[in-house]
Formats: C-alpha cells, structure tokens, sequence
C-alpha cells in the first residue's frame, strides 16, 4: 500500500504511508496526553512493543523480557519496512519506489522518564552506542543508502510518548536535506581546497561568541545563521563524515557533552520541545574529506508558517550570539 | 539590530529579527485567542495598524479612513524594512546583509471574517489583483529580487490575528525555496527541451486521478509527491514565470478556482488551518520558459517533527489521489 514517491522540479523524496492513519479524513492529530497511564516502553511491558531488534541487556537477561538497559523495537505504525522489493518505476515525467526501509524506536531506558537529559553520562553514552551500532548493522544491506537518527521530546515536538525514545528512518534514497548539505559542503572543497565544515569550527572556537560548550574532542555552538532560537549544532572537531564509525571513548565525550547542552536548553527555555537529529554521509559514499557529521538540536519554541513553508527561509528572533551566552552562563 | 545572515552550508538566508520577540527567553509562542474582542483589522479602526500603503477603496473615502474594500499595511513588527542600506560583507567564511526589504499585511476585508473561502468571487479576484499590483510596485525597487506572498490560515498555521489576511515579504535575495525550483526546471529544461511544469500539466490532465479543479485557464490538483495531506496546487495552464504579469481576466478565473479550492478544503477537512504561498520567479530575471508560477496549498493537520526537519523528506498519511478523489466528491 506505501510507496515512496519522487518530486520531479527538487528531487524531494515523499514516503506515501496510508497505514498510518486511520481513515483518510481522520488526520487532524491531537496532543497526546503526557500523564497516560500505561507506558508502553517501560520494563515489564515488552509484549506491548514488537519483537526487539537489539537491546543492551544485563547478564541472564533474555530477549523481550526484563533486564535491559536500551532497547530497539521496530515502529509500531511504521512509516517504512524492509519487506518491499526495493525498485525504481516510472510513471511519465514521475518516479515512484516500493517502500522499502526501516523504522526502529530507540527506547532510551527501562523506567518511566520523559527527558533523556536526565539519564547519566554513561547511559546517554550507551544510546549513543546503540544508534553506533544500529548503522552498522542496516549498513550492510546494500538496497539501503542512509539512515536518519532523529528524536522528538516533548507533544509539541511531534513525541507520540512521553517516555523518552529515539527513532531512526533508513532510506534506499539519500534525503533532500542531506544532499543539499553534501552539494554545498562538496562545492566550497571545490573551490577552497579546504573543508566548510573545519573552516567553521577554526572560525566559531577562534571568534568564540557562538560557543555553547568546547570540549576536546566536540565542540557544541549556535549557528551563525541559526533557523531556530537556541538552535544549537555538535560536532566532532576531527573530521568524519560517517557517524557509524565513532569510536568508544568518543562516544563517552559525546554523550557528556550531549547532555550537558540539553541541560543547558532545558533550565534556560524551562524544558523547551525540541527536535534533535544526526546528519552524517551517505553508506554508500566512503569517508568524505569535505563532510562531517554533526548533531543538530532544534528548540520548537516558534510556529513554522507560511513565510518558512514557502521560501525555505526563517525569521530567528534570538541571536545565536545571544543564545549562546545565555545558555554559556545557565548552570 | 536585524540582520540577514546566510548558511554557509546551504546557502539558505535567515533573518535575524530579535525586535519581534519581547526579549530572548520569552520565546514560547501561545495560539492567539480566536474571539478578541478587539479588531484590529476592521473598517473603523484603521488607526490600530500602521499608516496603508495601498487599498480598494469606494470613491469619495479618504486613506486610512473608512470606505475600503482591500487594504494593505505594513506589518506592525517587520521581519524587514526598506530603511537599511542593502550591503553585503563577509566575517570570515560568514555572510550577512543588512535586513533591507518589506513585510507587508493584506487586509482581505473590512468586516470580521477568518475564512476568505466566504467572500465573494469579485472580492478574492480584488485581493489577487491588490498582490499583482504590490509585488510590480516592489518590483520597481532593484534592490529587491523576490517577493513572497503567503497566507496563515488559522491560529495552527501561524495565524496570529484571526481576521482575513495575507502577507507579503520581500527580499533582497532569492530564498532557497524558490531557487530549488528554479534549478530543478531549468535542469529538465536543458535534458528534455521542454518545460517540467508544462509536462506536469499536460499529464496530470491525462490521467485525471490527482486533479482537483479543471477550469479553461487554471489547474488545481494534488501533487504527485505531496508533502502534506491533501496538499493542493493552482496553476496556469499557460507558462508564465511571473505572477505579477497576470491579467485580468485570468486573474477573475484565478479567483473562482481558489473560492472553489478552499470551500472544497475546508468542507472535507472541516475548516482546517493552512498556509498557502505563491511561487513566482525572481524580479530580476526574465519571463523564464522553464518555469510557471504557482500557488501552493499546504493543510496544516499533521505535525511535522524530527525527520521532516532532519531529512527534508516527509511522511504524508493520504495518497493524492485519495486526496483529490474526496475534494472533488465534496460539494
């Protein structure tokens, strides 16, 4: 019944999922209700989720039962599935595929807790080792290009649970979005001989008044041209261009700093919604002297309206320069 | 204080408008009070909004008074204005301009009304002949290249008066938006020798299944890869890259077809909140044979969260078929 579907005038990539919805018309989505009474990620109610796909377990654990500290389930309404025959068709000037993917939920802990914020340094460490992993491991089927990690805390956010949780959409296409950022990254290497994304850093660490929190291995800063107030970017300070291939004591830096900049979000806008999601280069694609990949957070403290929809371009009523220093000196 | 500041990445522009937000933290936006007793819009109180740079206006009315039918504003908190002097200059790989350009408010109608479906024919085809008239005014400053007309439906759209109005933004930049479309068709054009836009015309006429409204000058149907549920397209039949070139007549039939459009839109989706924006190529360039402009209708009735803003891509719940299907069964 899903199909993807291919915007023949800026190549953008739609994924058709009726199953998602009920009926046609039934489609206008409410708030969900934060204080619900069963939560069906917590431990002990692993038969309300499908079957895991992966889970970091305690020893004598088994899988679908008890004891596990982060666990991956497929979507339950999932947007796409790796039983389709992946196949370009087309139809006149258009282009369609068969839905072919994955959707997985990265349940982030056992016990009922709505703020990935508040887990310890080593268990955001574990998350961030899981998503690691999971890459990895949908990498090796070929049919499939790339893979998103992305989280939404909070109702306004678009979370359809409170209980803290990621999710990853991996794509037989590379998205927009992606493509735009390796064009453009792509184009000034040309021209440069150097790398934008190293370019940035050198310049956000040496002007320093975007700088979020500069740790040695990561540096977390507030774009110049920031989209969002408090929009606030992580990357490596070593190029790479593929997420997958993080090491471990990297890994262990990322989520410190990680949660120090969520901290920092949730005390200076009073628990803000917001969006995070990790861009990184294509599976298919080696390692890319001109992209790194990067950590994006997005504050949606602001409604997006019919300027942004129809130019791709945003009004930001906060300076980064001014976000940063708010979120520098918020303990 | 405000600035234009361009993504070095993606070269997509922001602005930087920190005058319309009260201060940085008190940035949480809450969905305005549909029944204010007060109005600021309405005949009779003309003094509440800044001094009108246009209206339709009955004879013997003085400006600024009572008497019109259609009046345009500038917006009491501008993204934009055209006092700044419009100049580049770089910060290291960084590049800003000065916030020169305008933002200006449509007033639909002098009496209390949220939905400009409920107007009539002649008054829609005033409003749609006032943005004709606005952008070949702008047009006429050469320091601005685009002029993006749009509306905010409903408090979920971004609405934050309820009474009947559009927008206008001009930039003196080409925002990303449009510049993808552009490079998108005029790719196609220089592949196939014939317009992406003309060939999606003539084929969704021949299949029949996406179109929504077929009048003798006008299109109106469901995007193959629509982003949204029961997204909707207006476009003319006849190429024209330039909306403020329109005519007349066609600009009455543009009028009938929009009326018929939303009434068909807000019947089956029960008076949803939309955006819509009109697509136009830039005030710099000529008529362009590989691009038309066009107005797109965006429902707002599904929440758009981490992988629409991570990916570019998006999760639509309705084929648009289905879509086209129910807004053309619906009286």
């Amino acid at each position: 019944m899903s199909e993807l579907r291919k915007d023949p005038i800026v190549d953008r990539w739609v994924v058709m999922a009726p199953e998602r919805a009920a009926r046609p018309i039934d489609i206008v989505e409410n708030l969900p209700s934060v204080d619900s009474a069963f939560d069906p990620f917590a431990e002990g109610n692993e038969s309300s989720t499908p079957a895991e796909i992966h889970a970091c377990r305690n020893a004598e654990s088994v899988p679908n039962g008890r004891g596990w500290r982060v666990r991956v389930v497929p979507n339950k309404f999932p947007a796409l599935q790796g039983t389709a025959v992946s196949e370009r068709r087309c139809d006149g000037i258009y282009e369609a595929m068969n839905p072919f993917g994955a959707h997985e939920v990265i349940i982030e802990c056992p016990h009922f807790e709505t703020n990935m914020s508040r887990l310890s340094v080593e268990h955001i460490g574990e998350i961030l080792k899981v998503y690691r992993d999971r890459l990895n491991d949908l990498k090796r089927d070929r049919r499939l290009v790339h893979a998103l990690i992305f989280k939404n805390q909070g109702a306004l956010a678009g979370a359809s649970l409170p209980h803290a949780h990621s999710q990853l959409i991996a794509t037989p296409f590379v998205p927009v979005a992606i493509q735009d950022e390796l064009y453009g990254s792509l184009r000034y290497f040309s021209d440069k001989s150097c790398g934008i994304f190293g370019e940035m850093i050198r310049q956000e660490l040496a002007t320093g008044s975007r700088i979020v929190v500069d740790a040695p291995r990561f540096v977390a800063f507030c774009p110049y041209a920031s989209r969002f107030p408090f929009e606030t970017w992580v990357l490596p300070k070593q190029l790479a261009s593929h997420y997958e291939n993080i090491g471990l004591e990297a890994i262990i830096e990322l989520g410190t700093i990680l949660k120090t900049v969520l901290l920092k979000l949730e005390r200076a806008l009073d628990d803000p919604p917001f969006n995070y999601m990790i861009h990184s280069a294509p599976f298919d694609q080696p390692e890319l002297p001109w992209y790194n990949w990067h950590l994006e957070i997005l504050p949606r403290t602001t409604r997006v309206a019919g300027f942004e929809w129809g130019s791709g371009s945003y009004i930001n009523t906060v300076f980064p320069e001014d976000a940063a220093r708010i979120l520098r000196d918020v303990r």
